[in-house]
């Protein structure tokens, strides 16, 4: 192989509950990441897509945030109900769902 | 601003001691993410230059393990006195450091 067609980085960060700042992880990033890593592999795509858990990504009050490469498209807000979407639509076709995107990312 | 110049994902994954693969944080690499996110905020590149944790890039047997996004440049083996050349050729100068590539990701 020679790199991935899209690299998934999920922030997975965790914060003590009582932090003003929250985090990903305290708004489901986990179970999102999960889908993403599910979904690649129910699709048989293990050489071609990839997604990882990541560390913050400054983006904490607009989680659970998502970015992908090698576009450099960042998702915010995102839920596991739009996974499906982000593969088809952006994964696998190259186009990014407009919706989620951050709007200060672009 | 619109996303970074450069993003730096370094795997910090954990394994126990006996797991016969290895992992990247076991050979370092918490150490070289530090490093990375230290000479970004030296060269007060906030905005500019990110790097991350990432959860396992699965190359735990060449690790520590780095990918360099946009362009999706695989290193490894990579070690904390490696950075002022990845920061000062690839980060800031756009030219990968041949020798540090992981050859099968090219």
């Amino acid at each position: 192989m020679s790199g991935y067609k899209r690299h998934i980085f999920v922030c997975t960060n965790q914060r003590s509950p009582d932090d003003p700042r929250g985090s990903c992880s305290k708004l489901g990033s986990e179970a999102l990441h999960a889908r993403f890593k599910q979904e690649a592999k129910r699709l048989d795509l293990k050489d071609v897509v990839r997604a990882n858990k990541a560390g913050c990504l400054d983006h904490c009050a607009e989680g659970p945030s998502v970015v992908i490469y090698p576009e450099g498209v960042w998702y915010g807000a995102v839920t596991v109900g739009d996974v499906d979407e982000i593969f088809r639509s952006h994964v696998l076709g190259g186009q990014p769902v407009e919706r989620l995107r951050l709007a200060h990312m672009r």
